[in-house]
């Protein structure tokens, strides 16, 4: 499927952090603490950082991040960040509260072809979040999401 | 610091997933699995997903994407992913690694302000990826990643 490594430089499947550019602090610690109900490990003034299941998740000052990867904005060919909720009808109460917190909806919750249900609502700095009841992925309480089918 | 949610309803702190829109999928396959050494779990004519350190990763058709979330690419405000290695010396291996592998350096590793050493490198469909030695941040066996000063 795939070429061997001769040299066995291959590195661990792990990605250590998700940073998001957002423009105003406050106005996304509005989605992500008020509106998910998440709390920050770290923050100061350019960079609020979230203790994830297994990583970290930061949201730093778009214009730092730009920067410091010497990347501007819009370069890539678009993404997704997906959160697992435990019930179908979570599904439309996240969307719900997260509309309500500086998101904007992108697509109503619906079932997606492969079963369970789905929305899609956009943060205040334009990330699209996909909040799914996917009874295929198991979440352990900790919140370890495992692939399934 | 922030409002009390008087409902208590919160959700789970939690990212499920991390979905990159590709153009190519076998030209993506080239940095994923041969360049990190990464093994799918899953894959079809259309998406390739791995199992990470507690969620899922997934590479996808930017078209189904667009189509799925209702949104186009370079919407957002901007985003890197992080990925932490064990020693100094790997992020220049990895970044050499990634940047032979359909791979486009956009930062050569150096230090940051806070210390380690890292570098940027865009996989073929524009994503930024950090590759860092970062000590303040724990990495265990499994791949889980804690935040750390």
């Amino acid at each position: 499927m795939h070429n061997q490594d001769p040299q066995n430089q291959t590195s661990q499947q792990q990605m250590s952090v998700v940073t998001l550019g957002v423009a105003d602090l406050t106005r996304s610690k509005r989605f992500y603490v008020d509106g998910f109900g998440w709390r920050p490990v770290f923050e100061n003034e350019e960079i609020v950082f979230y203790q994830m299941n297994g990583f970290v998740f930061g949201t730093w000052l778009k214009d730092r991040l730009a920067a410091d990867s010497r990347r501007e904005a819009g370069g890539s060919a678009g993404f997704s960040l997906g959160h697992n909720v435990a019930t179908e009808q979570a599904v439309d109460t996240i969307l719900a509260r997260l509309a309500s917190h500086g998101g904007r909806l992108l697509r109503a919750a619906d079932a997606p072809p492969h079963g369970g249900r789905r929305g899609y609502v956009a943060d205040p700095d334009g990330h699209a979040w996909e909040i799914a009841w996917n009874p295929a992925f198991p979440i352990s309480p900790e919140g370890y999401v495992t692939f399934g089918l």
